[in-house]
């Protein structure tokens, strides 16, 4: 056995990401990364843009195959392999190949633990019922996809309204579907406040989603053939072609869990800003891991691509034996439905309170573009401070064409600990078919700073 | 007399910026604004779009009427007033009623010059000649259109190819024009380094602009009628129905300066960051005004929409005895050519190089979606950092929908110092139909951290 052996569990974003930057750092290291579904190295995120056949081919959402891992990289990325067991002791891990179900023992020098994230099934009557589909993995979008190819359901339920879930509601509306979303919060888009998930609500329905807000998911009518008919909520019952389940996701953190390695924040891998587990030479990364909030400073757990690559990147450096830390989040995000977009980031008001923090809050209208510019569209920014010291504490955004990506203004504000009154003072970029001369952010930030 | 008496010179952005804000806090000051142009706080910077025709009505340019100010704000807002000397000595200014010839005094216990910039027309032959326009102010803007729409001109000239040039030129294009577009220098926009105004010629060429670099004008053609038929190069001529002149601008900073009120980069209004002059009681703001460039840490002239508010805001709270300070710019600024976004930040290539500094720069070529979403377009974007201590110094960003606006990111990284590896931890919005996994600034960053 090779004294530099890399062993990666997991061939998406966060595992591969770590094996490329270890095999730029060492040509010398031997890597081996196991991955349980048919893909390494794909867009998870453009799953409901392919359901809703806005991108015509699976393959596009493919970064890199498993065959150019081995042959341009020097990376034997070993599909349908899914690794059982961890054994820290004698350093190796039991895989199952599971195109012919035989099982054997690889050795490791250093492990990274890159499993993923999974969808949260609730434990009611029918879930295993045929028709309910999860978003997860690639294989887990084409089976989605295939079947709304081959059934054209006319009537679709969602599950839930959180990203993906509204993302999907976008994607089968796109596909001719009547959509039903059940969420059973008061609001959609649990990561916005109140306020500003209202503006999502009322978009989707008025561009004819059925929203059943405050309704528990109860169970599911099955038919004979053991399909589901209906999807039953505490209030009602909702007929059904086609369910989309995405009340959530967990970190896929038991293989982890089994071998001793403690877990954080919603099960989530602990790990150091150098994405080191407690175990010597074991590191994890991507959407079974934790991150550090940096405005909260406590841990957080978070599921995105964007994180998935940045820790990858992190523990690949050191894994080579390089320095690289990851700081960690500032809790970005950023979707749209139809043409709404949709940002956050930073805390929102109820972490705020749970933080025991006094802040105080703006929420603005404004134009996209000067108010005069073709196409200018309304905009709303929110943006929360601290009481006293002035910090900016979140943003969320809302609104028509180059709304959404303003959030990173806000996100880089809050890396940097910038005040409201500084938020104010920067020299954004501002031309009419861009911006109103202060940008909306900076508008937020005037009322903002009048409130303080 | 009263004892709060507030003149201010220039009813636009600054001025009125500055005398709403003063209001805002002190209901008791009499506020005498004078303005030469029949306008009050237009968008200047919407005048080529007024001029192509995608805004249909001047009117729509206007954010705030005299009337408006009169009625709703108690501001004594008198259009077609020059004012043509500055006594310190006896605290008055005296001014010309334009319409009427009539001049008069008018005295006062504050003073803010907000005379804004004007184009700077060359001395050479024929500059005089009828067909030659500049833009400026609303007028000049309103003066360019009635002709347009009139002469329905086949060949236009632009001579200059900074913003407004290139701007003008589109403008132009819109309204049918075959458009030629001269310029003295060996690349249009030159606040970009030379490669990634490249991108722009050759946008430009493509788009039908025939392109003059390297070619001062030296004259103008002028028929018997006064008119002016060609454009004059070092090298060439070029025949002309309708030319513009947008070769630069400069501070209107004459009356400060013939009252002895210092002056200070490119003539501008030197003043401190409370926008106060050396003379008490006296204020400046706006484009005749200076600012503080802070990466260079030097004195910087910029005329935009955007400083002139914040410049604005900060001497009218200043002016009402409150206490704000504008710390100053970064140089950014964004505009575009058809359907190319242009935008820049901090010092470029050559800023870097006059300072005597050390730098590291990279450009990369990314997307503005994810590869796989429809309508993703190219992006370029360049970065320029110190070497050594890795801060972020300047960035330039080029391409299709949604490029430009991203260049924010960059100016708030360069306000809070940031390094380049700090830029690669930003936790940036990412889905797929906004930015690639990693947003095209930090895919820049991550190549210039490998160089640096």
């Amino acid at each position: 056995m090779s004294k530099d052996r890399l062993v990666v569990i997991g061939g998406d974003a966060a595992g591969m990401s770590a094996a490329s930057q270890a095999r730029r750092q060492r040509s010398d290291l031997e890597i081996i990364a196991f991955e349980r579904t048919p893909h390494t190295s794909y867009a998870a995120c453009g799953i409901p843009y392919y359901v809703g056949d806005l991108i015509k081919a699976p393959d596009q959402l493919v970064a890199r195959a498993p065959e150019v891992f081995r042959e341009k990289q020097n990376i034997d990325a070993r599909v349908n392999h899914e690794v059982i067991e961890i054994d820290l002791d004698t350093r190796r891990v039991k895989v199952i190949n599971l195109d012919n179900s035989t099982e054997s023992w690889e050795p490791f020098d250093k492990l990274l633990i890159a499993t993923g994230a999974s969808p949260i099934v609730p434990a009611v009557p029918g879930k295993d019922a045929a028709g309910i589909y999860t978003i997860s993995s690639l294989e887990s979008g084409l089976r989605c996809r295939e079947a709304l190819d081959r059934e054209k359901p006319s009537k679709a339920v969602v599950i839930g309204g959180g990203y993906i879930g509204v993302e999907m509601a976008e994607a089968l509306l796109l596909r001719g579907c009547e959509v039903t979303m059940i969420e059973m919060a008061p609001q959609v888009m649990p990561t916005l406040d109140r306020d500003m998930a209202e503006i999502v609500s009322q978009k989707m329905i008025g561009d004819g989603v059925v929203l059943a807000l405050n309704e528990p998911l109860t169970g599911f009518d099955v038919d004979g053939d053991g399909r589901v008919r209906a999807v039953v909520t505490s209030d009602r019952t909702f007929e059904t072609d086609f369910t989309i389940l995405s009340i959530g996701i967990r970190p896929e953190s038991g293989l982890a869990a089994d071998c001793g390695i403690t877990l954080g924040d919603r099960n989530a891998i602990r790990i150091n800003e150098r994405m080191e587990t407690g175990i010597e030479g074991v590191w994890s990364a991507g959407d079974c891991a934790e991150s550090k909030h940096l405005i909260s400073g406590k841990p957080f757990w978070v599921a995105l691509g964007t994180v998935a690559n940045k820790h990858g990147r992190v523990a690949g450096i050191n894994i080579a034996g390089g320095e690289a830390v990851f700081p960690g989040v500032v809790g970005t995000a950023i979707t749209k439905f139809n043409d709404l977009e949709i940002a956050r980031t930073g805390l929102q008001q109820r972490e705020i309170e749970k933080l025991g923090m006094a802040s105080v809050s703006a929420v603005i209208d404004s134009k996209t573009r000067a108010r005069y510019y073709p196409d200018s569209a309304p905009i709303k920014v929110k943006l929360h401070a601290e009481k006293g010291n002035g910090k900016l504490l979140g943003a969320q955004i809302t609104g028509g064409s180059g709304s959404g990506k303003r959030i990173d203004t806000a996100a880089v504000a809050l890396h940097a600990g910038m005040t409201i009154g500084e938020i104010i003072d920067l020299d954004l970029s501002y031309a009419p078919p861009f911006s109103p001369v202060w940008d909306p952010v900076q508008i937020s930030a005037r009322v903002l700073l009048s409130k303080l």
